[in-house]
């Protein structure tokens, strides 16, 4: 278990990168490797909602209000970026509930569970428990590759003390995602190969 | 159709309100009023949490980030409420997709559809399309009572022209909320009847 994990970008680990890149086009390789996986499963699932495959949103960055001016409305002059306590994205398909959250990594030898927090695992624990679809998108860039890992099996890895998932075992245990003209990553074929 | 129509409240109408009356308590009562029912719903969904019955959040009031200071980290400095313009909650009750809308009204009369968006129709729309169960809550304060009914029915009224719909006709069509000490309005029970 001690292995040289390295895991660079998450796509959202800091929402200061995400929204200055938005701004300013600032071109950090891996915080752009992130936004760019974010914004493919993002293309993925307008195509979806246009193709009446499915409805999935991308939950809004949490942010913390400090202080409101109300002299002119109600505007926010102080307030901060927080970190999700739930997952990334949710919705509807087939009636069914899912829940999934997209992380990438440049590691070529593992996926660090890091940047999950212990909000996100009882979260899609509770999703699971209540029969939704819980799942992780990862997404290696070395290899551009993206996997979809089923929660549980995530969870369980974590629990009993693992830090990462080397990606052997992601391999071996997750579902390769079709990466096509559009939608970019065809994620939902695999849901509905594994869940229906 | 021509008939007066109060809509004083909406809980969530104002962002200002709601974050003015949490911050100031400030005692506006057609505020407040709205702001219970959100604090009931809230109440009830933390209840059905703890008990292992569904999974229902609340989603966040988007925020619109206009300035951000990256001097120290990143700190918003000038940010504004916008309006949702999905639904209030939505979740997993036995696997199935779930998302509503909760309104409250003093009016005695009708329920106007005035503070229904337009974003909220196409989107209860896809939910609907997609198998997922939609609905309204709605809290007629006057009368203490909260109705659920299905967000087709709402919307089919919109569409053809229905600028608001009566009391008398959501006691037809919708089903009436038990009201309880715990959860405070058990709506999960409606949907269990109408929709499994």
């Amino acid at each position: 278990m001690e292995e040289k994990v390295i895991n660079y970008a998450n796509g959202k680990k800091s929402s200061f990168n995400k929204v200055k890149s938005a701004k300013k086009q600032v071109n950090i390789s891996s915080a752009n490797r992130g936004m760019d996986f974010e914004k493919d499963i993002n293309s993925s699932n307008q195509h979806y909602l246009d193709n009446n495959v499915a409805l999935i949103y991308k939950r809004t960055t949490p942010i913390k209000v400090i202080k409101v001016d109300y002299t002119r409305g109600a505007v926010i002059k102080n307030a901060v970026y927080e970190k999700q306590s739930t997952t990334d994205y949710n919705g509807v398909y087939k009636g069914k509930y899912i829940d999934f959250e997209a992380k990438s990594t440049q590691s070529k030898t593992s996926f660090s569970f890091a940047n999950i927090t212990a909000h996100q695992i009882i979260h899609l624990e509770a999703v699971i428990k209540h029969g939704g679809i819980a799942f992780f998108l990862i997404y290696f860039s070395s290899y551009s590759e993206v996997f979809l890992i089923e929660a549980s099996l995530i969870i369980k890895l974590a629990k009993t003390g693992y830090k990462s998932i080397k990606y052997d075992k992601v391999k071996e245990i997750g579902c390769a995602v079709s990466q096509k003209y559009n939608p970019r990553i065809d994620y939902l074929e695999v849901v509905e190969k594994n869940y229906f």
